[in-house]
């Protein structure tokens, strides 16, 4: 396949649109066609961000969705936030593949939706179509969807070692995980918890126990391969440091398992992965940051009925912009790692 | 009391060594008596920290152990490791109110103190006369200590939280501690794990489930109050920062706890305290760094059967120097607050 | 002097207020009367700043400047921006001692005022009797003073090294003076130059050359000794810290100067300063942050008749709210170390 | 040309190796031959820097030097320190072209070698055929060069901006460069400087003047366009960061030159540049960050007959990685771009 692909993005000016564009630049495949923007339309993408300083073609200047959109694409990435995207997403159904980086599509239930996010989903009649895009671990669905909920960066940190411990039916629940983000998980608004001088040197917890909304398709997603009584206890915590997530994971099983057991088990599960690898030694974000990589590592305390799991991931990458990127060359029947380097 | 406290401090240039004496030079009723380093004997006090540019005085001159210990002083601080901590300080046995910062007077029992430090207890006939320092709990008993262990910093952040509710017969076992550590906690000297570019922009976790020694305190100290079978799963992870820790506790209750009781509980152990503090919002390491404060929050989420408890504290101040300082004013019946400003 | 003296501060919540009040309160002979602010009143301190967690007192509510200024005091402080600052303290004038931290009392020419605010200065009659207050250059002129203008923080770095050069006559004009420093000078205000993401893992230059608003005060204090050629180059750099000033000076001499004669003239202004200290290894804005010290090194290359000089204060104490305290000493009578600790 | 090159490493676990691989891995005439050790012969590439975590091949065993200098490639670059670089080299002088990133083979001149790193140049008739390998200003030099010395990350951020204005004949000299470095300039090796608690929330100038080894290539460069009074005064600052330099530099001009002209010479000299770029903001090191590229601002004070220089690289990789592979290309007749991604 030579042919390019012709590519637009919504939301040109987020933090994960910035990733999103920088791999898509290198991908043999991609063509860029349009960029859009709310509030900096008419700017060039390269005086958004200066690290961009040769002219990247007319594509590069960020337009009203309302220009670009009769124009064909084959792929259409949004990263607007939730809502705003449903309803920009809604122009392409039918005419291209949408990837979705909101949490508009990631849900099956529009109760849930509405419970977690304030109002009613706009587009719910699309939700039945919609495939939650854990690249790694539902591929098959993957490459037959046309819209694909991207996954947030921590259930993608928590649902990736997890899932296969739950579809071997060896965890009782909750399941309690604890996570570490750095502090572009907060977005590019500046706020006083963004502020450098409240982030830095500081860790510090926020919506603990199960107030926060991505605990919604974690659990969803739990609940599909473990049943009704599956759920999640989930705590976040910012770090003082620009990206990253690591999650502990905490699993009282329903029988002693081993060690060997336990690895064998990731092993069989990702074993051919390119992304996801298990590990031996404690995995730190910096061994993944840049990058689509997750590394995992389990230890087990047969003795407790323990598994304790630890996952890092860079969440702007593999959180997101890597993650929608491995789905786009899903759907699009290409190998998971091309245009992502070695 | 006006008169003057002499004061000793075995091991001179750790980092908590170096808050100790930033402690005590503000203290109106210590006087200084000498410092003992086994690396850099002859040299000033302000030639190792550059923050003193001051002559302090003869006794900022590092001195050998033996040059100084038939000195009469009142209190003696030990910095050293263990081992080499419980050797030093036997010289003063009898002599002298001992607050050792090293593990050697933390434990009970002898058994668990070979299986954690890997060697027999030097002077395992003086562990049933140490007192466990953890000042805000056991005021009393410290009152009356000649020698006082002082607990390691994350055993701090995580028994001041845990302890009311075990006491109350709450807590089933294990309990989860999930800690977050500022990168001082590793210590001075330069090795891989401190390296700037390796710690920084990276949260990784170590040691995790009960491998790591402070274990041995912590279950100590709940078995104590919860019986045998009160024990610890504990991670600590490596945070980019100078300082702090924070401790994220999981608690499975024997029953429904609300959120006011668990709050009441608090209040009724903390509520005349200087130091210890609940509070509503979330709270952040950067609250309390450079204080000797630990503040606390508790949610409940009673459907579950869940507490999770939230401390912070700074590892350098109240996990270790601080809280040495609160104690040797406790053993000297002054105010526990004195010479900590407010 | 036991007699307790009372302390205003007009606008309570900026960073500067913050650093302020934690000297105040451990301050030997202040008791602190009212704070006002604009966007907060009603509010505790200790809601704003959750380091305080005890009832400080009736005072630490936040009020309106109506409500307080006939209140009787006998310092006010002033941390309100340029302008704002002038129009408050102009209530107290005559009736008590003011320390402005803003620019508004830094200069005398009501044209420079003009030329770098961008503004009429609302109180110009009141520059010629307000003395500039750096302190450990002009502390007689400071102690009759009955209204201060605090210098900036920059300025505190550069003149600290430079004014006894220029009195000896040894300085060619322009100096060039390249500074670095933490993000907290940027102030509490959330923007996308404070966002965490934007500032962390970053250096960069902001306002260079002459720029700058600093470069006014700079200029006005370099002519009063060196004369109407005086001045400076400036550049300031943002670093990936919370707090601290480093300030190196290029400096071309007027004749080839000795190490030793560079030396020996700092040790001459400086030798019985308790907070100013010539040093001879490089210094890290480390070895001052959280203190109200300067340290300073002078590197002579007679060679090339140039001097370097370094010199590092923290911007939030000696750069601000430490220098106001240090000038209320001595505007009191009181040793200027008064309330500083070791 | 689409025959692979082979590529063996000296020094294969430096930080400057690790991202010389990264960039050579996804280069795409690339091929890796073999990698050597000192210390960890036998150890795979894959478990010293842990984000490789698929098999790269055999080349990743590290080797002695001894096993793979005889066979066959065709670039060698080597990532000793200096002496042990030229020694490795050697062996490979007339068979392979080689690219040095020690100082072996920057100066011209034995004398200053010895004079700057205290031994004599262990290969000194070698020194007149190397190249100074300072890619986009000696393009064509480079090209025909049988070996290039690859410079130093300061000396790259200086004469980059520099070398343009001193080949106008608009330089007085010397020039004051103030410098600012991350972390891993100081290399792998745990020190007390490279501590995390150290290097942390902490700025520092170190060796300046004229002390740092790298004023001698340098002034090397610098006098070559500007004849023997050309030299600078440099001072390096470090940065609490991982990576990244920026360089602020002031320079006395001959005649007044206005902003335009100053801009324009720029232009001129860099229009067509893939890699440095002129830029109207002030930059920040992270614009440039984990990219070859090189961003300079020029600030013109005509009425002081001043210019300053602002400059932003990566000094891992357009200060040493990077452009050593932008010199393997040009070596090679490829694009200097080749390999670097948009």
């Amino acid at each position: 396949m030579n042919r390019k692909i012709r590519v637009g993005i919504i939301g040109g000016t987020a933090f994960t649109s910035k990733e999103l564009i920088k791999i898509l630049l290198n991908h043999p495949q991609v063509e860029m066609a349009w960029l859009t923007s709310t509030t900096q339309v008419g700017e060039k993408l390269s005086s958004v961000f200066p690290q961009w300083t040769k002219s990247l073609g007319d594509w590069e200047i960020l337009k009203r969705l309302e220009e670009v959109k009769d124009l064909p694409v084959e792929v259409v990435f949004s990263c607007l936030p939730h809502a705003h995207s449903a309803n920009s997403c809604a122009n392409f159904v039918g005419k291209a593949k949408i990837i979705d980086l909101s949490a508009d599509f990631r849900l099956k239930s529009p109760y849930t939706y509405l419970k977690y996010y304030g109002h009613e989903h706009p587009y719910s009649h699309l939700l039945s179509e919609a495939v939650f895009g854990l690249a790694d671990y539902y591929p098959q669905q993957i490459q037959k969807a046309n819209i694909v909920g991207n996954p947030g960066c921590y259930p993608t940190s928590i649902l990736l070692p997890l899932l296969p411990f739950i579809e071997k039916g060896w965890v009782q629940f909750p399941v309690i995980a604890d996570s570490k983000s750095g502090v572009s998980g907060a977005g590019r608004t500046p706020t006083s918890t963004t502020h450098y001088n409240n982030a830095n040197e500081a860790v510090a917890p926020y919506k603990g126990g199960r107030s926060h909304r991505h605990v919604s398709e974690i659990d969803e997603q739990m609940q599909r391969l473990g049943g009704e009584a599956a759920r999640i206890i989930f705590t976040p915590h910012l770090m003082p440091m620009d990206r990253g997530i690591e999650s502990t994971l905490y699993i009282r099983t329903t029988e002693p398992v081993s060690q060997k057991s336990a690895e064998d088990l990731l092993d069989t599960h990702y074993g051919n992965s390119f992304f996801v690898k298990r590990v031996d030694h404690y995995p730190s974000t910096k061994d993944v940051t840049f990058t689509n990589r997750c590394h995992i590592k389990v230890e087990s305390l047969p003795e407790e009925n323990l598994l304790i799991l630890y996952s890092v991931i860079d969440n702007l990458i593999k959180g997101a912009s890597g993650q929608a990127v491995q789905n786009m060359n899903l759907m699009l029947g290409l190998p998971a790692e091309t245009g992502f380097g070695i």
